[in-house]
């Protein structure tokens, strides 16, 4: 299998072929700001998605989920911005529906190609007579330049509009590969919802997209918070219309691994947005734990130590208080050995046999001060290693939350 | 056997006969505040002892758990606040020795009938050239009437002592039993080091107290924190002295309940204390969860929303955020169905089958708005229940910590 060229992403929302996108204000947030987004596919596109574990599901993700799983077609999506549609009850799955319909007769397609996100307050009721107006806008704005509009219309507490795209080539066709998220409030335990659309025109298999998807998610969004601690409504969706004209890429054809390393950067790409973006972060922290007895002493040690919040808050000054950190590590469900652990600041040591090592503290703290380094944490026990994605905790994060 | 009488308890650190106890500043700290305590009984008294779980100890705690399990008897205990001697490796463990055998020179004891804590920032040195000649300062300092400046003296991110004492009976003999404690950082995960010691002149069986100490542990301190996220250096001793001449205390003794309703009182307020200062809290949330399938599955569902952020921050505020509270209970370990939920704010219901009910916003409002409510939590699945004590997060908790 040939080795695939090196992909060029660009921080852009250019729709692929055959897709067109709007984005807006329908009146669902106290202030005036874009609240609703439609993506749509001119002809009927195979669908993949991942939705939360929470046990706690919003309308939309049970009606999304079932939906991908029976019918695996989807025309378009709309998603609203404002109310969760979440502990809502039957009226929610009514509403859901409704608004999948309202969509589906405006646009002339069948309602069950349509699926619904939403994105808001939890256990209040959508704003179903700002949301059927909304609708008719949106149909009567889509547009292939659109994906930005969208990709505003999607925000809550995100301060940017986050969106890459990518193009790869399948067959010898050019193939584009747009993604569009939401999802700022990854300073754990994240409960601020997380969406994300994933486009292209290429032709892909359905069921090996759908695992190309879940182990793209692993990857990326999965890396910036608890597994166990989703949103009532996190959802990513992937459609491919087939435009492009290509062979359907599955395992096996020539240009699969393009495709995997275009949605697999895309998909991390939109979660390192996130973490930067998260509510009131400044730091972006990568925690990279190695040497763990097993795969999952090295995730929990690594989540331990990213989700703290005394290590976070921590990351604000630019004290390197590694204290924290064994500390962290010595509460984890992972075996830990304190007399072993090695701790660097990027490449500088500052924690070796579990005792301070190397560099000066004022060395560290020219890592610390930077907007982006590396933890790497040597439990020295085993040949397991996970990394995590964190950020650091800043007073704005408790003014956006309260 | 008989009903207690009601216990009294005082906000006062009275010290029970036979004890001395001073506080002192030794210069440990940037700013001269209190800084180190000593609790001596002027005869050998038994003790018992909990100790942190966190896999990472301070020398402190493993010098004391030894000493506590091998001797079973302690003459004093020598406490610094500044430097946790925690990630110190050999050398942390000769200076914690020699904290204790430095205190017992002075005093005239056995060196190993002194314990020791310390609490403040790991993974540096103790500062012995400041802590010997402070304890010889404390050694001088010891007064029956020491047990304020001593409760100031164990003092770190503390805004307020935490002392109780009550006297209870036994075999008609007055005794007295005090707690004096530090610990503030409660706002999960709680980092920040938990430390309390107990003295009562009553004479208590050894084996006996240290069950019953642990109870009263379980049943407080470890209600306000997830158990897993313990400090390097959480530490509770318990003292008795024997000095009010009653035979020993222990199961069957017509006076034990009245002395294990004494001690589970202390504990419980000197944790309702630390939740009350908790790092920048404004507010003491009881949270509830009843109606769980299991007793873990109560405590696990508790936890996740007393510990959760996103809940805490909330509270800041007088909104009544139940949907982060349905939330937090999705993505907890425990078994949910969000369909039979029920969330009472004291009295007042607001969520019924996992949908808002009974009460408007506004009456939920001035629950919220209360320096003090309880939230309940009816999962409606089972028998088990389980409570643990929270408090808001607000903006101070990170500039505390950062």
């Amino acid at each position: 299998m040939k080795k695939p060229p090196p992909l060029t992403f660009s921080a852009k929302a250019l729709l692929p072929a055959g897709f067109r996108a709007a984005g807006i204000i329908a009146g669902l947030k106290k202030t005036a700001k874009p609240d609703m987004a439609l993506f749509f596919s001119d002809s009927p596109a195979v669908v993949a998605g991942t939705f939360t574990t929470n046990q706690v599901k919003a309308a939309t993700v049970r009606l999304d989920a079932e939906r991908v799983a029976k019918i695996g077609m989807a025309h378009g999506i709309v998603v609203n911005s404002g109310q969760a549609n979440a502990c809502t009850g039957k009226a929610g799955m009514r509403d859901a529906k409704a608004m999948a319909a309202h969509a589906a007769r405006t646009l002339g397609v069948a309602p069950e190609l349509v699926l619904v996100c939403s994105t808001g307050r939890i256990g209040v009721p959508l704003r179903m007579d700002l949301i059927l107006p909304g609708i008719e806008k949106l149909a009567a704005a889509l547009s292939p330049s659109g994906g930005e509009n969208a990709a505003r219309g999607i925000m809550t507490t995100d301060l940017v509009p986050k969106r890459h795209t990518v193009t790869f080539t399948a067959n010898g066709k050019a193939c584009r590969l747009t993604g569009i998220a939401k999802g700022s409030g990854m300073i754990q335990p994240n409960m601020a919802t997380m969406l994300a659309f994933l486009l292209t025109d290429a032709a892909v298999d359905r069921r090996a997209m759908q695992k190309a998807l879940k182990a793209a998610v692993d990857r990326s969004f999965n890396r910036i918070s608890v597994d166990a601690d989703q949103s009532t409504n996190d959802t990513v969706l992937l459609l491919a219309n087939g435009r492009a004209g290509n062979a359907p890429l599955k395992p096996g054809h020539p240009d699969w691994p393009a495709f995997t390393a275009a949605l697999d950067g895309l998909a991390f790409r939109l979660a390192m947005d996130m973490v930067r973006d998260g509510e009131g972060a400044q730091k972006l922290v990568t925690v990279r734990v190695q040497g763990a007895r097993s795969a999952a002493d090295a995730e929990a040690a690594a989540r331990s130590v990213a989700n703290s919040f005394l290590v976070k808050t921590s990351w604000v000054g630019t004290y390197p208080n590694w204290g924290r950190v064994m500390d962290a590590l010595g509460y984890s469900p992972a075996k830990v050995d304190e007399t072993k652990v090695e701790i660097l600041y990027d490449k500088l040591l500052a924690v070796k046999n579990g005792l301070k090592a190397g560099a000066s503290i004022e060395r560290l703290s020219t890592v610390v001060a930077k907007k982006q380094f590396t933890l790497t944490i040597d439990l020295h026990l085993g040949r397991a290693a996970a990394t995590v994605y964190s950020c650091d905790c800043t007073e704005d994060y408790v003014r956006i939350n309260r």
